[in-house]
């Protein structure tokens, strides 16, 4: 795997805990390198929820298709963020959601057994998914203040206010899913601020 | 506080980590104890978010009142539930949420800074934190998707059929908020459901 990406990663890890180089290539033994090309399916829903994934260039999405054939995402993932369906993963069960590339990506997937002897080996590794965890389940329950506060402009628009960067890299169709808008609403408000 | 109470707290965090009764008694010195009648407030919306709380016995909500003027509860908490604004928390900025109890409670409050201290002298616990998180964050994306694929009525079931101690314990008013109904509605599909 590229070089440049992997001591990106490497730096993300040590904002939250001390690791030498020498841990670092052990830990990344830990895990397996994929490349996506764009749209290329990591998860599907119905079938066993192996893996987490951290995200090194490039974009995930997470999502279900609802009983009307819709599909909504639920979860983002852009580069230094994690994505799996937690509960399945941690249970070894089926999922419904299904994981699929946005954009070209390389990801780095790790399976629940090989995340546990990688926490056994590394126990400073337990604060670092703490702290990731913990600042996505805060962010999921101001993600629900929103939705339920807002109205479908304001959230639209605190939501591209607030993540350019998403706003700039993700489609507007898929923007549109995770906040449980159409895309034809969304082509209407943004012509609305334009005009 | 009550000696069963803490037995059972002890019991909850032995299933993630091991401790000895010696290290309990010194970890219960970095929390502060509540006992909160019922309705009492625990944090103020638009007041500091200083502490995080783990109940040990009642029940509390977090909720944020919207510009309607309607409270709309984003979490419950019952025995050996942590709850918190946890990005406020984590940023000590004030928050938008409340945080009231449901029914007389005791619990357990710590702030940033004793949780800091706590987990430099005890990591081990960031396991448990860490698991304590990852579980609260896949399951508020399991709640994302039932919000946006079932019904209204479907969500109401779902939620009473799968969370039987919720819905016996906590008032209808509160759980129609959680879920995003107004109280007539659940009121009327319960009636429904009867005949």
């Amino acid at each position: 795997m590229n070089k440049a990406l992997l001591e990106s990663f490497f730096r993300h890890l040590g904002q939250y805990v001390t690791l030498s180089e020498e841990e670092f290539h052990d830990i990344l033994s830990f895990f397996e390198e994929r490349n996506l090309a764009k749209k290329e399916i990591l998860m599907h829903a119905g079938g066993p929820c192996t893996h987490t994934h951290v995200v090194l260039k490039g974009c995930l999405h997470m999502y279900f298709v609802n009983e009307k054939g819709v599909e909504r995402t639920v979860q983002f993932a852009l580069e230094n963020w994690w994505l799996t369906d937690l509960l399945a993963f941690q249970n070894k069960a089926n999922t419904d959601f299904s994981i699929q590339a946005v954009e070209k990506s390389e990801v780095l997937s790790i399976s629940l057994d090989q995340q546990g002897q990688l926490l056994e080996k590394y126990p400073q590794l337990e604060r670092y998914f703490r702290l990731i965890y913990q600042t996505a389940y805060g962010a999921s329950i101001m993600k629900m203040k929103y939705l339920s506060d807002f109205s479908k402009e304001e959230i639209y628009f605190h939501f591209t206010e607030h993540y350019p960067k998403f706003a700039q890299r993700v489609p507007q169709y898929l923007i549109a899913s995770f906040l449980g808008l159409t895309p034809e609403y969304v082509s209407e408000i943004r012509a609305k601020k334009r005009s």
